[in-house]
């Protein structure tokens, strides 16, 4: 039974549909829009039109972008014989904000989740593949998130690209810096010895 | 500093903007965004629209509607001596869901509460004032939230209001049904023993 007017139950409907919005919350962002001066609610819709239309995925790599290729691609002071791969567009802000890498991305849009019905196919892993066939890239860093998905879409992905012939190398895992010993989980403390180094 | 193509930043702006929605948040909604159907997108962005077109304040009471007055002042088959004070229109659900009111509402659209600046002029506490001068009201309930804010609100709407000579009354406090007394905390246990009753 829907209490509410129908444009309002619709809204709250709509929301109801994006990730971590439950009914409650829904139901709040809905009240909150009708709140707020009709400018605000208006640029609020604009944007996710604007968006929708103005943002492509890179040809190369499927970074999120406005044009044909995403920035990292077509800057050629990057190394492209270096391809950071990660789950999400999302994921390349945390890396670039490392300062650390200055190769080039591919974004595979998800990781391997039987319970989520997502598959190699579901991603752009027949893309990454075409892509080292066609360009001279010696290094794959596989960049998935540590955790169960992330593991298995990297193992996965070693396993497929290997025989290639081309290096394939996965981010370290290990202690967090400025973390404390003590309220280290044992997974992670596990990985920390296995991968220690020589000093 | 942002790395996204500026359409996707503006969009996770204002996603930001909407209450209990962090940055994290708004960054994975516009992802999904980005990732679903231009149509599902649009609907969206149509519903935010079309509700801020056709959602109203009900001239009566301030419960949303799409016409001039609300589904429950429309209503003669409802008791009008009788009216139910709310903060928000979402409670008005809550109270027709438990079946056990018949009267008329009144939305405060908010809660006395000095911490975020919303004092008796930021709520329709004129506007409540005004129809007990003018309508045959006998009794007025106050059904704001059981906390800090929902219960100054009722404190200040009693002092105002009963000179006028209106009955008022407070939704009582007490266990909830299928609650269980060793899990109540102690507040609600006070609340539930000050307003025990004869049976």
């Amino acid at each position: 039974m829907s209490v509410y007017t129908e444009p309002l139950q619709a809204l709250i409907d709509e929301l109801n549909r994006l990730p971590g919005i439950g009914p409650k919350s829904a139901q709040r962002i809905a009240f909150h829009l009708l709140k707020i001066p009709k400018e605000d609610a208006a640029r609020l819709a604009e944007s996710i039109v604007v968006a929708k239309d103005r943002v492509h995925w890179c040809r190369v790599c499927f970074n999120v972008c406005d044009s044909d290729t995403c920035q990292f691609c077509a800057d050629d002071g990057r190394d492209g014989r270096v391809v950071c791969v990660v789950e999400e567009a999302r994921d390349i802000v945390a890396i670039e904000r490392s300062g650390a890498f200055k190769g080039r991305y591919h974004v595979l849009q998800g990781a391997i989740s039987p319970i989520e019905g997502i598959g190699p196919e579901q991603l752009r892993v027949r893309e990454l593949v075409k892509r080292l066939e066609d360009d001279a890239i010696t290094e794959l860093i596989l960049a998935t998130n540590p955790n169960v998905e992330g593991d298995a879409t990297a193992s996965y992905l070693a396993r497929l690209i290997k025989p290639i012939g081309v290096r394939v190398t996965r981010l370290a895992s290990g202690l967090p810096q400025g973390g404390d010993l003590e309220f280290a989980d044992e997974v992670t403390l596990g990985h920390a010895l296995e991968g220690r180094r020589e000093l």
